[in-house]
């Protein structure tokens, strides 16, 4: 009983991905190569690679190739980043402060975050909106996979760009879940609002293209300049 | 300068689809067999084909042949159902109250639905969750395009397969933008919560498969038991 072997192709694709060997957009080796190359036949190379695509990683053109699907900055925050004005353009609140540092982790972030990990970064960063403090976010990472974060201080504005050129952590898949709190005494003075106003809360948990939950992170908006916009089809 | 042949294709299959002369699962006529009704190249056929693909409403089969998508009623809610409870489970909140009725539609109703209509119908509905109240949906529609609604009464829970079965009003994509706001007092009455608890407003504007704009609706909801859930990739 064994894995099957077309996820020793997709294992062996993503890994090189990963490491950096084949970089988005770039070219992959045709099904014959892959079959030589692990040891399989062309039938389980080109099952793998349509499960690779199904899930977005690479993207197959009649004729050309098979391709790593390029995550630029723009399309990670286009996918990543949901808040909008009212009226629906895109925004980009900017960070007007940070703080990172180590710590142990909690027992739902042992859990949850890959490895199990005893430490754990956190950066936490408050984030404005036309001049208002509008965002509190707290993202965590096992320490163990994002060494030296605190020494990149200050940190770009998107993390998963950072997580991919800095760590060849490429982040494909978060989940959000959304609910209203109320704002305690803290997190009003950072926002500049009475305690009590309501604020909506954002829990994402976000997986890489491993596998492997490499962070979560909570955030508290003020809703009243920017709201989270969804499209279901 | 006309439209493109192609979207004389599209139109002519979406009207079809739209009047249930194509029910949800069936098959459509060959390429061979639409270009030569419609009058266009078999090439102009497969490029509508294509598109209606690319948008879900067609599905094509190698070797068997096209089909419409089926939307069945467990999809529309997996689809435009976003609620969950915090473990992540699905819920469907129980309708407990429902009141329907026609009233002139305001200047935001009149611009954003079809037809700017003078006359809508609003639904509002109180949703409850384990016997607690949990959530105020309040659906507007124009009166024209939904006759009669008001004698259907009780609507069934998922407003959508009635639109479909029984207004042949197929809904496609909805937009929703979320903020968080304190329940005023008879928003907290109805909710059983002090008047300044914090709710998510969730505010949805839905499009059918013609591409009209056939429901504005706000709903909200208590999130001490239940939460919104978004996955992005």
């Amino acid at each position: 009983m064994g894995l099957p072997l077309y996820q020793k192709v997709i294992d062996t694709i993503v890994a090189r991905i990963a490491a950096g060997e084949l970089l988005p957009g770039g070219i992959l080796p045709s099904e014959f190569q892959l079959a030589a190359e692990i040891g399989v036949s062309q039938g389980t190379a080109r099952k793998a690679l349509m499960m690779l695509e199904q899930h977005g990683i690479v993207r197959r053109e009649q004729g050309r190739g098979t391709f790593v699907t390029a995550r630029t900055p723009d399309s990670s925050l286009f996918n990543f980043f949901r808040l909008r004005r009212p009226d629906g353009t895109i925004i980009k609140p900017e960070v007007v402060s940070e703080e990172i540092r180590e710590r142990p982790a909690d027992a739902a972030e042992q859990t949850a975050l890959h490895e199990h990990p005893d430490l754990v970064t956190e950066i936490r960063r408050v984030r404005s909106l036309d001049g208002v403090a509008s965002a509190i976010e707290t993202a965590v990472v096992p320490a163990a996979l994002f060494p030296g974060l605190a020494r990149r201080a200050p940190l770009p504005s998107a993390l998963y760009i950072l997580y991919q050129q800095g760590y060849s952590c490429i982040v494909l898949r978060a989940e959000e879940t959304i609910t209203a709190v109320t704002a305690g005494a803290a997190e009003a003075e950072l926002l500049g609002l009475t305690p009590g106003s309501a604020l909506l809360r954002v829990e994402r948990v976000a997986t890489d293209i491993l596998g492997r939950v490499v962070e979560r992170r909570h955030s508290l908006y003020r809703t009243d300049g920017l709201c989270y916009k969804v499209t279901l089809e």
